[in-house]
């Protein structure tokens, strides 16, 4: 069987300034979609073949959606889009000095070359942790602990052990942001509304959902009242909340805190850090402690001309409200991705260009049904209405009507039936792991 | 860490006669449907957590359907039947002496034993075969279909070299019954109506899809007219019709058939043949040469008391008008669950039970959009009505409203903007196996 050649790329040379975006995350697809009709030939690089709307896998890792609801095919979003060209690949490195990038499919040109690669999870170095935990960062991630969840509870069928039980029933997740604190909602809920019908034979007062916090409270980004408000919530809702704690060590079943306590898990799930992952190629100077890639007020990498980052992957230098960059969020993202594609046309058509302003919209998370806590910039508020403000939020953001319809339906349906219903194991091995 | 104790299935006495089914298909969900309110215990085991709506797998393959849509989860199924306990893992053998089974989660004892385990991919011996195609039977294969058809495409966009461009974008399917037939045609409207959208930079030309067929005509169980129907509408899209065609080898990558013709392509879907899974410890004199067990008129293994056998698992003896058995389909599995759990309950009561006679209503196939045939016992149809008719009839078959109305929207949706949107490769490692 002759190999499958994958050595080029085989992207036609349009005779027009060719702009390359590593990454179709929530960045590299506004620099995409504001060039839109404009004289650049514009290549996208990507791992999968879709974008994912990650605000939400931990609705797909706890069954509230089904994984398609929340990806959407690069190639469909921008199929009427001219000079547009996606690629499936891996970047491998950058050679400023040719102008190319390395790719697990070939080496390609570029006139522009817009890095926007996200994060990654930072396990600090522990690495059994990272062995043995579930990430939060990727539909293979949710579609995993989705498995794991599901069927650790048909095991502790299997047991009258009080403790392999326990290790089967309780979760730990490490991280209170936004995912840790939405994850450890949503799982009290299947605790409380879905498994009681679904395991008749459990006695689900075992089940216990932790959530651990290195800091001082939750949502550190968020305003105090936001913080005291979700421990409130997660409280109610039975969720032990942990804070000043942190993860000492993890292998797969005892959880040990750097205050000496331990605790029996089989999942654990970490959300308690990212960090850059940096592409070989650049100097060394330009890259920070953290992975991120230093970049001025343009996004453009520091010593470079042509070479721009965004989102995650850059910390923004000269911005004081943010001396550590900018927050590791989608609207950062967003905002710098939009603003680049502006001025990516404007260096080509020769005119001057902006620097990056961070318009702080504020912040929101949501702790399962009718809770949610928002801080935007007009008023703060909690509970009910808060909860139809992230609803709404979320809605728009997500890309297709066809996608927010049936995210809607889906919200509807469970807000009604107190059911979620994708609560599937779908995977060929024993392990759960797809 | 402590090892999963997984030797015993801890099912709880109830003092009622227990009866086990092996296998949650459109067969075994009947019988465990029909003991709703019965004084006995109902006990499924399932190597899933979910039924499958093997009908749709091939929309889920093609990217018209998500995997959601078409599986449910026996627990929420039977969620509000008392005395129904499931049980996920793999039956091994049944001592028939003891009245036990052993499974991958310990040993159980049953009063009345069903097995409904349904039917595997039957690849004739052939190894080779077996290695290199992808079946069409679980959850599992549609998506590591989806997944491979996605990146075959964007690997052709790789190379130059026409061989190798054929072997990604032509398909080959073996197997001219409902499954090949319908495979056939969604695949070719994926070429007509999506492709060229996504793929601008590809030659769609190239790609052909293969239907191959060992007998005279497509559709062998339907009447002549659906066949030539089918044959007539499949080679209007592009399908090139293989019949009087078997494939003697397949390397993943050449296929050779009994012709002495070959054909390049790297992707062989196998949609030829099922066989009966027998489970040891059965007399081997009950067993047929396709693996299938023989059964009395009462769905009875031959031989046996209280072990009974249904669906595609099931020969049943003395039915002139099917002396091979029964089709290896939906129907009479499902209409021999039924009579079985009422013969069951008449069991236990000590009343006399009545004999399977299977009712043919008819089968269809659907070949794309506005086109299907449908063989009914009052007409023939094909064609625009007999579209809407199998709609209808598969829409209605679905468990579950939530799922109903999903599958009819996606219908709606792709019929009204001729788009698949579920073109998604969700997968962790570079061959796109799940």
């Amino acid at each position: 069987m002759p190999k499958l050649i994958t050595t080029r790329t085989r992207i036609a040379d349009l005779g027009k300034p060719r702009i390359i975006i590593i990454g179709g995350g929530f960045g590299g697809l506004e620099v995409a979609k504001g060039l839109k009709g404009f004289k650049a030939q514009v290549v996208l690089f990507d791992r999968y073949n879709h974008h994912t709307f990650q605000p939400l896998l931990y609705q797909v890792a706890t069954s509230g959606l089904e994984t398609s609801s929340i990806v959407f095919p690069f190639r469909k979003r921008f199929s009427k889009q001219p000079d547009f060209f996606f690629r499936m690949g891996e970047v491998i490195s950058i050679n400023p000095d040719q102008n190319t990038i390395e790719t697990s499919i070939g080496s390609v040109k570029y006139d522009y070359l817009v890095i926007a690669n996200g994060a990654t999870t930072n396990y600090y170095g522990m690495k059994d942790v990272e062995e043995n935990s579930i990430p939060m960062k990727t539909i293979i991630d949710s579609i995993q602990l989705r498995n794991k969840i599901i069927r650790n509870l048909e095991n502790s069928l299997l047991t009258d052990d009080p403790e392999l039980m326990n290790s089967l029933m309780d979760f730990v997740i490490v991280g209170g942001g936004p995912t840790g604190v939405e994850l450890a909602g949503a799982l009290s809920e299947l605790k409380k509304h879905v498994f009681p019908e679904d395991y008749k034979e459990l006695e689900l007062s075992h089940m216990d959902v932790h959530l651990v916090e290195a800091g001082p409270r939750l949502l550190n980004g968020m305003s105090k009242e936001a913080s005291e408000k979700a421990l409130e919530y997660l409280q109610n809702m039975g969720v032990k909340v942990h804070l000043n704690c942190s993860v000492k060590s993890y292998d797969g079943y005892e959880v040990i805190f750097n205050t000496g306590e331990k605790l029996i898990s089989r999942t654990l799930i970490w959300a308690a850090g990212v960090k850059g992952k940096p592409i070989d190629g650049l100097n060394a100077d330009c890259i920070t402690r953290n992975g991120r890639i230093r970049v001025d007020q343009y996004n453009r990498v520091v010593g470079y001309d042509n070479i721009f980052t965004i989102g995650d992957a850059a910390v923004m230098e000269g911005d004081v409200s943010f001396p550590n960059g900018h927050p590791m969020m989608a609207p950062p993202a967003m905002q710098q991705g939009r603003l680049l594609a502006k001025n990516l046309k404007r260096i080509i058509q020769k005119k001057p260009i902006q620097p990056f302003r961070y318009k702080d919209k504020g912040s929101m998370a949501t702790i399962g049904r009718n809770r949610a806590v928002v801080d935007l910039k007009a008023f703060k508020t909690q509970g009910f209405f808060a909860w139809f403000v992230w609803m709404f939020v979320h809605l728009i953001s997500i890309i297709g009507f066809r996608n927010k319809f049936f995210v809607l339906f889906s919200w509807f349906w469970s807000y009604f039936s107190y059911d979620k219903s994708n609560r599937l194991i779908i995977s060929r091995n024993k392990d759960g792991v797809n």
